[in-house]
């Protein structure tokens, strides 16, 4: 098996070593990452400058590693593309620092090199540990693994990518339960901090307090809330299907 | 009416001034917009380093501008929650030069301007040009001006936008019909070309040609070749629950 890691933290991050260390054991791996943290990159790509990659070592292991000059997205592409020998068997981004629910998949760097596996026709996966503190990714890298074979052995459908959260729990305990849950909605209090700079310059510091506003039971919040490891099927043609039919009554040609 | 104005292709770009003139017409214009190209962002957001605004000034022109140091997704946040003096009524963002077609949605910067203005509870609409060459969108931005028109009228589902991608016909004539389509699939071979600096070491340019893959009648692309204009619903709770039901057979707590 053929597996290609990538992340947003970039490629210096416990998260990824811990996934790198956990897949060794399945296959091949290749790392191909940010050279440095790029969160909330979304599906951003570098089409105005040359990327770069770097080769990296990872002590004890024989898995090849790339520092990338670019973000999660472009550094899956140029991996599918460019340095790994043939297409992977899949794609697995993380093991992020923090939670990807809601309406984060949308900025997420970590799930857009997923969702960049997808447009590749590769099957993938994001992980997330449910935590800004903990630097405990092993049992997340444990759980992945065997979640790599049950996902290798089932297929996915085309066009679809699995985000997985993974709770720390208090008290060092397991997980007890894996959720299939949909979607929160998660948003910010996206209050701006205005300052100004020592040249009287004003500028604007985001903030972001999480608001969760949709947290339903039978969401991807609601079950890591609850101590669950949440895996949410995504599926990226965003075509809205019954809008379509309201827009076609408005009878656009009228205003050609 | 409260309009917000933005784009991708920076402040200075001639589609958003094109844009800016036509919906004076219909109330008060803000215009928040990168301060140079941002094109293929995504839904990119900056997090690490402070956001600044200045004032620019339109000549002729009561609409109010400012030139952001971010992503078109930065310059939509920054324009409803700090700089507008309430939430608008309506984001329009582009006119993009190029189209922004199937799967190019989710790198493009215009669409996710148009996302953040949804994201935001704002409706939304996303319009590209869709030629590299012309630089006449006077028609596109009438006929974008005509679209706030009903958009305002009927209102939108939450959640939804719409992308306008507006073809330019040869021989200068409108086009012939305003379809509601899907989004098709366009991928690009992305054939990375590799080279080497003068010092020897070697980089990478991502190139890209088009591939259009799905473009069955229907679709946003196989509109837009027949010299239609396309307007494409979209919807961001990307939860694919089809695949839910499969994950739910796989048993996943036999993994924990």
């Amino acid at each position: 098996m053929l597996i290609l890691i990538s992340n947003d933290d970039g490629i210096q991050a416990p998260g990824i070593d811990a996934l790198r260390a956990a897949l060794e054991e399945l296959g091949d791996v290749y790392v191909v990452a940010p050279d440095r943290p790029r969160s909330a990159s979304g599906l951003g790509i570098t089409i105005h400058k040359p990327l770069r990659a770097e080769n990296i070592q990872f002590p004890g292991s024989k898995a090849k590693g790339y520092a990338v000059n670019g973000t999660p997205s472009d550094c899956v592409k140029l991996g599918i593309q460019a340095l790994l020998p043939c297409k992977p068997d899949i794609v697995v981004a993380g093991i992020n620092q923090g939670p990807n629910l809601g309406t984060d998949v949308l900025y997420s760097g970590t799930v857009s090199a997923a969702l960049e596996g997808v447009i590749n026709d590769v099957p993938s996966i994001a992980v997330s540990l449910a935590s800004w503190e903990s630097s405990d990714f092993d049992y997340a890298a444990e759980f992945t693994r065997r979640l790599v074979g049950v996902v290798t052995g089932h297929g996915m459908p085309e066009e679809t990518l699995l985000n997985v959260n993974v709770p720390v729990l208090k008290n060092g305990s397991k997980p007890s339960r894996v959720a299939v849950t949909r979607l929160g909605k998660r948003r910010y209090e996206n209050t701006f901090e205005k300052r100004r700079d020592p040249r009287g310059k004003e500028y604007y510091w985001m903030g972001g307090e999480v608001m969760d506003i949709m947290a339903e039971p039978g969401t991807d919040i609601a079950s890591v809330r609850n101590g669950e490891i949440s895996v949410t099927p995504l599926f990226f043609d965003v075509t809205d299907n019954n809008f379509m039919n309201m827009v076609r009554e408005w009878n656009l040609d009228k205003i050609l």
